[in-house]
Formats: C-alpha cells, sequence, structure tokens
C-alpha cells in the first residue's frame, strides 16, 4: 500500500499531488491532445481565449480525478479520455462565465480573458465549450456519465446564481455557504469522481464512494480558497490578497467572523461588505477580525472535517495505486494553506 | 390534402401559423407544464428571469416543429415532450446570452431580464436552462438527438463568436454572413426539426429531409428578421426600427447597400456602422440607400429563396396535416415582413 499520509494537524505539508500525476501521465497527455484538438475552430478567437486559460496553470486536478477513478476499477477503453475532457472544458466555461459575473481582473497570475478579449467573447467562449463538452459526453455513449455530468452543469449554475442572490448578505449562515459551494464548487469535483467507476461499469457502492470523496474533497478545496483569499501571498497564489473581500464575498471566514463579532464588528462588517468601504485599512482591520476569532484556522478546520469524509468513502475499496494517489490529494489540498 | 400556401409574391400575407398552433396544441400545453416545472428552483431568481423571458410572447416556432417532425412520423411516447422543452430552454438560454452580449435594452417589446436583474444574472441563468435542456435531452435516452442537440448548441455559440469578432467589418461578404446566421440561428431550426424523425426512429431520408426544412427555414426566418429590423414598425415588433442598425449590426440589408454603392456611400456607411455615427438622421440615410438599393426587397427575396428549398425538402414526404403545417409555416414566416 503506498504512502497515506494522515489528515492531522501534525503532519501538514508533506502532501503531494505528484502520485496523481505521475500515474494519469500517459492519459493526460491524451486529454492534452484532446483539448486543443476540441478547442479548435475556424474561428481564430476561440482557441485564442480557450488556450488562454487552459494553458494558465491549472493543475487539471478534476480530469486527473475522472481518469484514475477510471482506472482504479480497471476501466481500459478510451471513454475516460473523453469525460475527462469533457469535465475540463466544463471548469474552463465556468471560470469564463465567472470572470465576467464577478468582474475579475486577474486570475492566477494572469490577466482575465474578460480583460483581454471583453465580456461578450467569454461568454460565447465558456457557451461553445459547454457545447463541446457535451458533444464528446454523447460520443462516449454512456446515458449514465451523462446524466451525472448534465445535473452537475445545472446543479453550478443554480449554485452560482444563489451565490449571486445571496450577494454581500452578512446573514448567510454556514449552512447556507455550505450549500452553495457544494452546488458551485463540489458537484464538479463529485461528478468528475463518479463518471470513472459509472463508465467502467463498477457496482453502485463504489460509485457512491466516488461521488462522496468528489463531493467532500471539492467541499474542503473550496474552503481552503476561501482561507487562502485571506491568508496567501500574491506571487504564489496568483491572485492578491483580499480579492474575495474587496469583491464583496460573503466566505466561511467571513461568516465566522461576523457571527462570532461584537455588534460594533458587525456594524464593520455591513460598512465593509454590503457599503464596499474595502480599502488596504479595512482588509487590515478585517484581517486582524480574522485572527481574533481564528476565522482562518476554523475555516481550515472545516476543509479537514470534509477531508476526512473523503478518505474514508475511499478506505473500504481496494489497494490501488489510484487510490492511494487519490487520498494524498485531498491532504495536499488542504496542505496548500501551509 | 391541407392548403400549401404558394411562396409566390402575389399571395402574400395568407399564410399563418394557425394550422401549426392547432395541431401541437396538447403537446404544447404539456410542454409550457415542463418548461414551467424544470425552470423552477427554490433559487428564486431563477423562475423569475427564465418566466420573464418565457412569457414574454414569442411563438414557440421552435418546440411546435419539434412535435410536428415527430408526429409526422407516427410517434406516440412522450420523448417529444421533452426535445421540445430542451429546445425551447436552449433558445431561451441564447437569448439571455445574446442580450448581454448585444447589450440589447429591449426585447418583444419589454426591458430584457439584463436589464431588470442584471447581465451576470442572465448569464448564469442561461447556463442554467442549458443545463437543464441536456438534463431532459439525457432522459429521453436517444444518443442519436444528444448528438444533434450538442452539436447545434456548439455551432451556434461558435456562429456567435464569429459575429462578434466579424462585428461592423462592412467587408463581411454575403456568403460569409449567411454562414454566420446558418450557425447562430438556422442551426436550432434544424435540430428542432432533426430530432423528430430521430426519435420516431424514421429512416435517414427522412431526418435529412427535416433538417434541411428546419436549416433553410432558420435561414429565412433570420433573413426576414434582418428586413424587419429596417422596415417594420416599433410597436408590431416589440423592437424599435433600426436597432441592428444603432448597435452597428452587418445585416444583408447592409452589405448589400454597402456593396451595390458608390464610394462616397461606402464612406458614409463606414461612419455609420464603424465609427458609431448611427443617430436618426444616419439611420434615415441609411433607409434611403436600402430603398435606392432595393435591400430589403432583395433580403426577402433570399429569404423566399430559401423559403423555397425548405419547402421542396419536405415535399416528397407522405402527405400529413403535420407536413402541411410545417409548409404553410414558411410562408407564415416570410410573409411577417408585409
Amino acid at each position: 500500500m503506498g504512502v497515506v499520509v494522515s489528515l492531522d494537524e501534525g503532519k501538514k505539508g508533506e502532501a503531494s499531488v505528484k502520485p496523481l500525476v505521475d500515474l494519469t501521465a500517459a492519459d493526460m497527455a491524451r486529454v492534452n491532445e484532446l483539448i486543443l484538438s476540441k478547442a479548435g475552430s475556424d474561428v481564430e478567437m476561440i482557441p485564442e481565449i480557450a488556450n488562454h486559460l487552459i494553458s494558465s496553470g491549472g493543475k487539471r486536478l478534476r480530469p486527473m480525478i475522472t481518469l484514475a477513478a477510471a482506472r482504479m476499477f480497471g476501466y481500459s477503453g478510451d471513454g475516460h479520455i473523453k469525460l475527462a475532457t469533457s469535465v475540463e472544458f466544463m471548469h474552463t466555461a465556468t471560470l469564463l462565465h465567472d470572470d465576467v459575473v464577478d468582474e475579475s481582473d486577474m486570475r492566477r497570475g494572469k490577466q482575465t480573458a474578460r480583460m483581454v478579449w471583453g465580456n461578450q467573447a467569454s461568454v460565447l467562449v465558456g457557451d461553445f465549450l459547454l457545447g463541446q463538452a457535451f458533444r464528446m459526453m454523447v460520443e462516449v455513449g454512456s446515458l449514465k456519465a451523462l446524466d451525472i455530468l448534465a445535473t452537475a452543469a445545472s446543479v453550478i449554475a443554480e449554485g452560482e446564481v444563489w451565490q449571486l442572490a445571496a450577494a454581500k448578505n452578512l446573514e448567510t449562515t454556514e449552512d447556507e455557504y455550505l450549500a452553495v459551494i457544494k452546488a458551485k464548487t463540489a458537484a464538479l469535483f463529485s461528478a468528475a469522481a463518479e463518471v470513472g467507476p459509472v463508465i467502467a461499469q463498477a457496482g453502485r457502492a463504489e460509485q457512491a464512494a466516488l461521488r462522496s470523496y468528489g463531493t467532500n474533497l471539492g467541499l474542503a478545496f473550496q474552503l481552503i480558497d476561501d482561507a487562502l483569499d485571506y491568508g496567501g501571498n500574491a506571487r504564489d497564489l496568483g491572485k492578491n490578497t483580499g480579492d474575495d473581500f474587496r469583491e464583496g464575498k460573503v466566505t466561511l471566514p467571513v461568516i465566522l467572523s461576523y457571527r462570532r463579532g461584537t455588534a460594533a464588528e458587525r456594524a464593520f462588517w455591513k460598512t465593509a461588505i454590503e457599503d464596499g468601504v474595502n480599502d488596504d485599512a479595512a482588509l487590515d482591520k478585517a484581517m486582524g477580525l480574522m485572527t481574533r476569532y481564528n476565522a482562518i484556522g476554523e475555516t481550515i478546520s472545516r476543509a479537514r472535517h470534509f477531508g476526512n469524509i473523503a478518505a474514508d468513502a475511499l478506505a473500504p475499496l481496494g489497494d490501488t495505486p489510484q487510490r492511494d494517489a487519490m487520498l494524498e490529494v485531498i491532504d495536499f489540498c488542504i496542505s496548500r494553506v501551509n
């Protein structure tokens, strides 16, 4: 059995995505070829925009999970290549639309597509990639996999609208926030993992295990992202500390600080998040309050909680290198924060 | 055999969509129920926006075509209800995104969703409806129908990007323009028609006939729309005459006037379309030039050309009320211009 890195606080920072990268390297080379080919078009703006995002240094965690989840159950066809590519296209389409919705200027240290080519092109190229994703899924021919991914597409969008409707609402509870990120982030991780056993024709228990792994890994991933936004540094992250704050996003660190704060502190949060008084002084004060109430530490604890559920979901499965690599990814996602 | 209205110029204005409406009334009642149910969400903004568009008086030509195209070949299941609803959702999603891309204020005499709820919500609710459309298609379980509709989704988006990239380019040829509208408008009509024989398990010839009908009807429909934008009146159309002009859209009436014009007139078009000098005086001048070169009349002739191809596509099919109603719809689409 490979290294299963403990999720205990004492062992942070040792986990790596490398075992997963190595295990899926041959398949990922084919995914990368398919990405380039299916993002191709005589309309030059399409491959330009698609490649801007696709080549901008994402880890491609989601397609690697699809590949490993299929191989783990002995899948030997090539449908997993197309499904993994579809998953990455769905993710890319979501990023394009998100950047328009959030009016973001930077992503992973580069200008967003909407800053280079405009909001209009970002919306339409996102639509194109989503269409291409569905075409590839149809080629694979598994109605079950199609159902899982189509449902995810719909759930993700619903989660995004929900988040938009609840934007700047400091009364958002932790439960409500979790429901939003379950839809907007975890649903794609969940679908990416679940379609593996589905095309490998594994059993229902295996399918449920991978779905649970994906969902909980996605929740942990998003919560760490939320923590990083207040704790990382711009060069490492490719985004500036406090972006979420400046955009008035109510993420878990804010929710915890707000709920645990005094009346005066809650008034500060209202001014900062709802009225948009979010200059550097306000950000400093916000980060001070987060420290006072251990909001970042608690957000990371919550992430670790979901990480543990994800690990237990895979626990009863047979001992495979894929399982071990996927277990290590949980801790890798959480250790990003250190 | 029902009334097949001649497409000759002499018989304009007699055709009606009523036979198609009557034939599909019972099925459309089920489509309307499914629309309401599948546009439902606990996130209130979703049904609000969806219903704003869905209830705003569109003719629902595309879903009626799907229903008639399935019944025409004796289809007796209920997959056509779901496919017709999917087609309408794809159309609605496209409208939501189009209005954002075109920065449109009005559609069918009402404020656009983006004016009421914002661009962000319009993008995301469009994504949600597209996801719901794919889920319904998956429920029907026909991989062939899924392939046709997923391909259409991708082609439509590609056409829109193409149009955006070629925006305000007066050197666009008629051929290039036709390729754009074939993708952005005709592809959905084509798919809407083609999935009928597909789920009814009709033959390849029947499938090809309906695809050709849809494509050519869609081309005619868009060209008449282009003509109407310079010739209708605001109250009837729910949009203002000259909207395309003010948005700098290079449609066929502009292409023909530009290509047939003098050097001085071409300079006027450059100023109007490329430099955005498009006030009422410029619009008057543009419409004067269109009259001089019969650009509206020729656009309508082009539409009639495609209408004739659509009619001939259905000609060899058996004599059914659906076929007759679909033939009459061609002339109805063209007669809107009178």
